[in-house]
């Protein structure tokens, strides 16, 4: 898949100024909106996930996208394509767990079942703009700290100790958590401009999208992002910090008084990472990705 | 797939109003919204049909589902699945069609491109309630007429006659238009309850889904259900009518004196669609649309 050409196809074809963000904020309708795919033997193996955990993360990704970008999660619909040979129980608990995801303020309201070779499930999640100052990933500000609101690296580790192995860390990529309410206080207390993501592609590719996006450079120290020491398990643990995906957690760059979230990091002028010294561009980014984990799709 | 007992299953789990009917109406959001998705070799064969035909079909589905619960159609998002060997070419026609199905007053705001063994479609769409009465289909009141919007058959007998064939049979296959304007009469017009339906799994299953949520009787006379001629050249051409789907035409049960469509029966009391003289019901109309057209899914 050569997803970053196609984007910029669609670009071209469409001409529309939300075409490439992961949720788009409609003003008219005071709501923003996202879409997200999970294709069996593209994101997941069947035989390593759960019906449950499956339906959960489904519909975590997606919440995850409307509360990073500030709006209050609210409505779900899921499209669920499924072999002939699927049962009423893996239905059942599917969707268990797409209601346990949702927790009791989120709801899903639709969507559809079809079938197909492989199982496919497609989400699409709306939240309310309400009183919330939705975050732009171009909204960077030199002077402002960048946060985040939890430990990375703890999903990738759980998705090479699949299917037993520390259960902290598979449960952290199995069931990760949307981190709505963190989010919800930087929209509704940061006023002015400020960026945010989640760090669902991992938490470099999450600040060179902000930095570059945004025209800054992000300056991290290293030292300062959390992770659990569990991780140090596997060699490469400070490249599963950075480049692991799917921990969920959210970054953002704020004003220097705001009081919540672990520092690790300011925004400065210039263009990119700037880790241990060393800048980083898009590209390298985007290099070490690929070299990493494989091509994102 | 046994889609029916999959959606009570769902229904049970979720413990949603919304669940099962083509469009949830979110009233706090004044918005109703929509997903259908198209799976290859489910929904569609890929050598017989273009991928401006397949992305222009994928969007007006969902533009007429919006339609026809009155709402008027403003955004989607396409989740669009691919296999490795799908070029940029395909994604520039797939969204050229879709561009086209949207016209000049909706917009694709956004959605995900990944990678997949078949082609996988999944669309949301959204529309604006704002000074719309929105249709139910458990909304028909006895003492109403039953108006169409145009002829029915046509897309199932162009589906039979593909790759060539009488164009413009095929061309109501492949480019199916949905009733965007004639749905936005009633909704605009229509004071009180009313049952409104777009006939995308064909005309007696709406009927009946009509009939059967609103507890009436459809009393319609086949002879007033327009049709192209075209379509005699089959033997069963009542049957491409009745049972055929993908018109994407409107049926509605609108008061006697509204102006607009072609009326083609009455809302009594009783249960179920009556057709020349003899009563349909539920069961017997799903099992007609199994014979004819085999599982819809």
């Amino acid at each position: 898949m050569k997803e970053k050409e196609f984007i910029s196809v669609i670009k071209n074809i469409l001409n529309s100024k939300y075409i490439g963000d992961d949720c788009a904020y409609l003003k008219d309708l005071c709501i923003v909106v996202s879409q997200d795919s999970l294709v069996e033997d593209v994101h997941f193996k069947k035989n390593l996930i759960a019906p449950f955990q499956l339906g959960y993360k489904s519909v975590m990704v997606n919440i995850s996208d409307i509360a990073a970008s500030g709006g209050k999660p609210l409505y779900l619909t899921v499209s669920l394509s499924l072999p002939e040979n699927i049962d009423a129980d893996f239905i059942k608990e599917f969707y268990s767990g797409c209601k346990k995801a949702c927790g009791d303020n989120i709801e899903i309201i639709g969507g559809d079942i079809t079938g197909s070779d492989k199982i496919y499930i497609s989400v699409c999640a709306i939240g309310k703009t309400h009183e919330r100052n939705i975050s732009s990933r171009s909204g960077a500000l030199t002077g402002q700290k960048v946060i985040v609101s939890g430990v990375h690296g703890s999903s990738a580790a759980g998705l090479r100790l699949l299917p037993n192995g520390c259960e902290k860390l598979v449960k952290a990529h199995l069931e990760p958590k949307a981190q709505v309410e963190f989010a919800a206080n930087i929209s509704k207390n940061v006023e002015g401009k400020y960026a945010m993501m989640d760090t669902s592609d991992g938490l470099m590719d999450a600040l060179s999208t902000i930095a570059n996006e945004s025209g800054v450079l992000l300056d991290i120290d290293f030292k300062k992002i959390p992770y659990d020491k569990e991780i140090e398990q596997f060699d490469d643990w400070k490249d599963l910090i950075l480049y692991g995906g799917e921990d969920y957690q959210i970054v953002a760059t704020v004003p220097q008084d705001y009081p919540k979230g672990i520092e690790i990091g300011t925004v400065k002028e210039g263009l990119g990472v700037k880790l241990n010294g060393k800048i980083y561009t898009k590209e390298e980014v985007e290099k070490r990705i690929y070299n990493h984990f494989g091509v994102k799709s």
